[in-house]
């Protein structure tokens, strides 16, 4: 269940503005809100089982728009190249403590690395 | 006209997989086989008009997901931030030209940098 909801999540931190808006309402009111799907239902006047097929609906287009795109698995393949290039700064700088004037730049430049995948 | 067809074809390379099939497959005809709108109406059985606004819709709703995503405008970020490491790489690599095994694994890191941004 947590990571159902984990991955929904993910989906729509890359996904949600391509949602209509009453739908992206309705999913963040359930998902970042908590509320029942009783509560929205009441706020917008329709039904229980009416916001449910709303949030439903959402979800599958969210999955399509990840397998149309494939945002998430290239930002997961960003992240590994970006870590895996980290570890060889690093490297560099444990087998080269004395140059300090190096260590201070392949710091920057690693630091620098991880705006790429925030 | 040449600056409208290359944004166009930008956001196509990103967007075009969300375009319904046959919307895609017209603008495929139309932006990268230079096909006349004449003869894709011909093709398909439709008037030229029809062709003209399915095209028109098409760009429409390419420009409203760059709006909701930015995919282009984070690339092209992402792409200057890549850039500037690696000259900054570049300049640790001149500076210490006598010094083969750093120079190496830096050319490394910098190669492989290249594959975050194609």
């Amino acid at each position: 269940m947590l990571d159902a909801i984990a991955e929904i999540s993910i989906l729509y931190d890359f996904y949600g503005a391509l949602l209509p808006p009453k739908q992206r309402e309705i999913f963040r009111l359930y998902y970042e809100d908590n509320l029942s799907l009783g509560e929205i239902a009441e706020e917008y006047g329709l039904t229980r089982q009416g916001i449910h097929e709303t949030v439903k609906r959402g979800e599958k287009k969210l999955r399509d728009f990840e397998k149309r795109l494939g945002l998430i698995r290239k930002f997961n393949q960003e992240k590994q190249t970006v870590d895996k290039l980290k570890r060889d700064i690093d490297q560099l700088i444990q087998k080269r403590k004395e140059d300090a004037q190096l260590i201070l730049k392949l710091e920057q430049i690693a630091k620098e690395m991880d705006r790429l995948v925030q």
